[in-house]
């Protein structure tokens, strides 16, 4: 690990990022030493930076330091953590210019089974309802404890993932992916803009729905409508695409389409 | 400070405190060597771990660290903050039995103006509406980035506190104190089920007010009640009591209930 550039696996205890979770976060998929979809990833870093008002550390200083981490470990998960930075003062008001405390892992890849490919997983419906705040809504920010919560509801290992909806009702996300459904040959993902997390995956599906001619609608829509969708698919950028087998008592056995976007993931470089 | 009962300022990278927001905290007053309110700060922490499924560490554990930390040192705050522990494996999901975080500081004390107490404090009514999430409501959490946003709002150092309406412009809360408003010589005070931190000076009111045979009222109000209120006054367990002088261009110069409440809260051991 990194911790501003030097070996080590501590941060003070002053950190925001501990103290608030006033800080953001990235997941990174490396493949064959292969940093996937670094400039998305390194643009997203600068939106939810800026969208907390924190300095986001330069790409070349980012993408070196991930490097050196990678070095001969080919294939895994890196992590970047940015946090506002350390304050000893006390109280929620940040002290201007504050120096963010960049935190950089890299992980072995977990293998998740070839049957999540495949065949498809099962998806729970939590209990758990997402709240909405504009202000946070669509930034991978490190106040999870929603996603923490969510994820305490089961232990049965053969249920893959998590299925959130907000206080409405409206489908939004996996604990940890984003979802699509296929109706009648078009995509339909969840409108993002009161909460949840908007992915680099999601925007890619969304591009290959454009390169392919395929509408895709960024829409609300239920619980009862997801449910009678022709496929349901989730995506992130670390598993890529697994299509969903069940939820909720339904069963999905055939997944065209969404079995071209996977092939279209795997080998469409950006 | 003491992490895990050693001296230190540093906590692991894979703690979930930093990596989620998974924990939990509290700020404490001591005055004159006294940590004021200890057994009602220990029963919440209790019931905020509990609430987030982490295991609290002993009362008599984290008093006798207090008391190390606070030594000579009369008056200041001491801060608890509980994470659910460190975890090396990737994921929102817990592993079982984890080992909970312990982080225990103590910083002098601030000097708040003196005429905070004497002829209230200016508020502001803040940009940001708070979220409504039933299974954090109330819980004194680490996922604080909506205080830090809503303390983000303004620098002028005269406004003390900021005022939080929830999504549906119901009040709340300040952005580190309850509030109460008082009306026809009844208090009323917001209704946190919702959202928002229930704090221990706030049951000490209630609980003046039971005492006084004054009624309070736990209630939904808006903006448009608060400000034909008669008083308003913020209350938590650092500062104690701040009248309220000026919010959102109405202004009150009288605050005969507010005074009363605060010299009991000046007086009244716990």
């Amino acid at each position: 690990m990194l911790i501003n550039g030097v070996p080590g696996d501590q941060v003070s205890v002053h950190d925001r990022g501990l103290l608030y979770g006033d800080g953001i976060f990235r997941t990174l998929r490396v493949i064959d030493g292969y940093i996937q979809y670094w400039p998305r990833h390194y643009r997203k870093l600068q939106q939810d930076c800026s969208a907390l008002h924190i300095t986001c550390p330069e790409a070349a200083l980012l993408f070196k330091e991930l490097r050196y981490l990678i070095e001969q470990r080919l294939d895994g998960v890196a992590k970047i953590i940015i946090t506002r930075g350390e304050q000893v003062t006390r109280g929620y008001a940040a002290v201007e210019n504050m120096i963010p405390t960049r935190i950089l892992s890299f992980t072995p890849a977990l293998n998740y089974p070839d049957k999540n490919y495949s065949h498809g997983v099962r998806l729970r419906l939590c209990d758990l309802r997402l709240a909405h705040q504009l202000k946070l809504a669509g930034i991978k920010h490190l106040n999870r404890l929603e996603n923490v919560l969510a994820a305490a509801e089961w232990s049965d290992p053969d249920i893959a993932e998590g299925l959130l909806l907000d206080i409405f009702g409206n489908v939004i996300e996996g604990i940890r992916s984003n979802l699509f459904m296929v109706r009648n040959g078009e995509l339909f993902t969840p409108n993002l803009s009161n909460c949840g997390v908007a992915g680099i995956q999601r925007e890619r599906v969304i591009e290959w729905a454009a390169e392919h001619g395929v509408p895709c609608w960024i829409q609300q829509f239920g619980l009862a409508e997801l449910l009678i969708a022709d496929e349901i698919f989730l995506v992130n950028s670390v598993i890529g695409l697994w299509p969903v087998r069940e939820l909720a008592g339904s069963e999905w056995s055939h997944h065209p389409i969404s079995m071209q976007v996977q092939e279209w993931l795997n080998h469409a470089h950006d």
